[in-house]
């Protein structure tokens, strides 16, 4: 079985997602640099799994620093950070990872775990924290000690990140029916994610329960995630899955063939509206239309609770050459104009139910979801 | 200027759509089976385009032939219409143009012009003609004549095609506004016709009329008529033109880029419903939702009055080696299952107007296309 993301001695291990389905190969990012670099060009993708990176990489810069006081230190952490938030805008996770990984930071080098905290309101990052004293430990002994803390975190995302997979695929399985064809879009599965996956865990999870679901694949133009990485991962498991063009998936649906949509979510804003991989928007629009319900799988790491409605997204827009060529080949006249917005959003009057790890969140979403993840117990 | 189709002296000879925008290189069919593999094989491809291919395989066929006997002629005839019919099922043109030589075949044979026919009841194929006698030429000589018929029939069929499209875009032009981003999907252009174009005769037409026109093109997979095709056509006209991945057009119908998505179509029910490219229904319902006007242009040979709605037409399914490999290279693992449904339906109430030779056909279609297209005059 293949690892989407692990650390290492050696550095931030992950598969190469630029080289499957052809060749399954792993690419070792041995600076935070390599971190950014891997997530800009997509060797490794997928919202959660990206907030892993992003966590492993500010560890890994941290790691390797000579910073010899805590305030030189701090400077290095906000470089890292900044050239990490930089890879893509879109996904909150990223965000949400290195915001996370500031607050253990912080509270390292303030000599203070995280649970000694005492939990100011809302759990966010105490602010004070930043110019505290050093209570407990030398300022060398609090840099080592937050080296080690910075990864143990990061190793904890990833674990968290498994376990909410799993909480969501328990959760989400029981939407589907005992036989069914599920279409999904681009790929929300073990190679977005630390492992078991958004959208295919609701998958796995409904098979492993013993149901009769055949997935129905949008190969996801242009970077074909998911011709290239839903497809690798569920033959792998031996689920059947029939691969389709982004264009097939309206004719489908009306001709009664697909009983769900399944996708996973990059950002979500508190209303439920969702962004996701360009052409979720048309799938659910789709789904409407032909009466088929719209799931998306998204664990609270992707929820962003600061934005209001999905108009505050920002959508990456990528090269053009990802449209224009493939495999080297043009597939388009030279200098041909292109555009390529990476991801679209569905408004949430279009999503049936959201499944998260704490459960099924449904209209009104402002709502559900706030039940779901009270303010206090968000981090 | 490049000919998408034309009859010379060698066969007929065809820009090869399978080797554009990368090589602008000329087919030339010497027997009707050349014909039919071209057709087969997409070097040439769009309804129309079909048509005259088809028209001019059968007076190649025919010219080609040696039989020195009616009787002997008229099996020959049937052998290559059949070779031509059985290409590809979904394009309605490909047989109207068969039956429109079939006719001018028999008439030949009668020793009859079309003219002299007397016009049986809806002037089609006069069946009493496949019996009747040779009334004013030897054997020989209506063999040698209809040859000549034939080709000119085909030729006919082209200058009318072209004719249609010019007329379509005369009506159609007026549906766009002065300045207007619009949609269009596959390839509905001068390659997919004689010249001109259908849908996209309709933005040549607006262009000339001094309107400001933008196109987004869908690039349309698996074979990619719209960023190999489109793309290369409308750059040549210096019309500007942004290529899109399939699963983008939602996007920018969400966000109020497109005033108007135009289509061609492969065939018309006499309801109005719409057979064309794989991905058109999604554009359809896509527009309705995003209260955008969705207009088909098409001629009078790509309805099908024989049938009453969609759910009759024939949808061709391909190869899934289209769908998994792209320039030789797999998309996807080996051996993944694919679909690979090379034409939806678009129901009719979906489809704010249909532009034809003779003007513009709004709902109920049943009604306004059959006026447009009164039963005598159909041919």
């Amino acid at each position: 079985m293949f690892k989407t993301i692990e650390w290492t001695d050696d550095g931030v291990r992950m598969i190469d997602q630029t080289r499957l389905p052809g060749e399954e190969v792993y690419f070792t990012c041995r600076s935070y640099r390599d971190v950014a670099h891997a997530i800009r060009s997509m060797v490794i993708r997928g919202a959660p799994a990206i907030g892993v990176a992003a966590a492993m990489g500010v560890a890994l810069g941290v790691k390797d620093s000579t910073a010899s006081s805590a305030a030189e230190l701090r400077a290095e952490f906000e470089t890292i950070a900044e050239a990490i938030s930089k890879t893509r805008p879109t996904a909150v996770n990223l965000f949400w990872a290195i915001e996370r990984m500031r607050e253990v930071f912080e509270r390292g080098l303030a000599g203070r775990s995280p649970d000694q905290s005492g939990g100011s309101p809302g759990g966010g990052f105490d602010a004070g924290g930043r110019t505290a004293p050093f209570m407990n430990a030398t300022e060398a002994d609090a840099i080592a000690a937050v080296k080690v803390r910075l990864i143990e975190e990061a190793q904890s995302i990833l674990a968290e990140d498994i376990a909410a997979n799993e909480a969501m695929g328990r959760h989400g399985a029981e939407l589907l029916g005992d036989s069914a064809s599920v279409l999904t879009h681009c790929n929300a599965g073990a190679l977005a994610t630390a492992g078991y996956g958004t959208a295919l865990g609701v998958v796995r999870a409904a098979v492993a329960a013993g149901k009769k679901i055949e997935v129905f694949a949008d190969e996801t133009r242009p970077f074909l995630q998911g011709a290239r990485l839903t497809a690798w991962e569920l033959t792998k498991d031996g689920i059947p899955v029939t691969l389709i063009t982004d264009n097939m998936a309206g004719h489908f649906m009306q001709g009664g063939k697909i009983q769900a949509v399944i996708v996973g979510a990059d950002r979500i804003a508190r209303n439920g509206d969702v962004a996701n991989k360009i052409g979720t928007y048309t799938l659910a629009v789709l789904a409407h239309e032909n009466k088929i319900p719209f799931y998306v799988a998204a664990p609270r790491s992707t929820i962003d609770f600061k934005i209001a409605s999905g108009t505050e997204i920002p959508i990456e827009e990528r090269s053009p050459r990802e449209v224009t060529h493939w495999a080297g080949v043009a597939t388009a006249p030279e200098h041909v104009r292109a555009r390529h917005p990476a991801f679209d959003v569905t408004p949430h009057r279009y999503v049936t139910a959201i499944v998260t790890e704490r459960g099924i969140a449904r209209e009104p979403f402002t709502e559900s979801l706030k039940s779901l993840f009270p303010p206090s117990k968000t981090r």
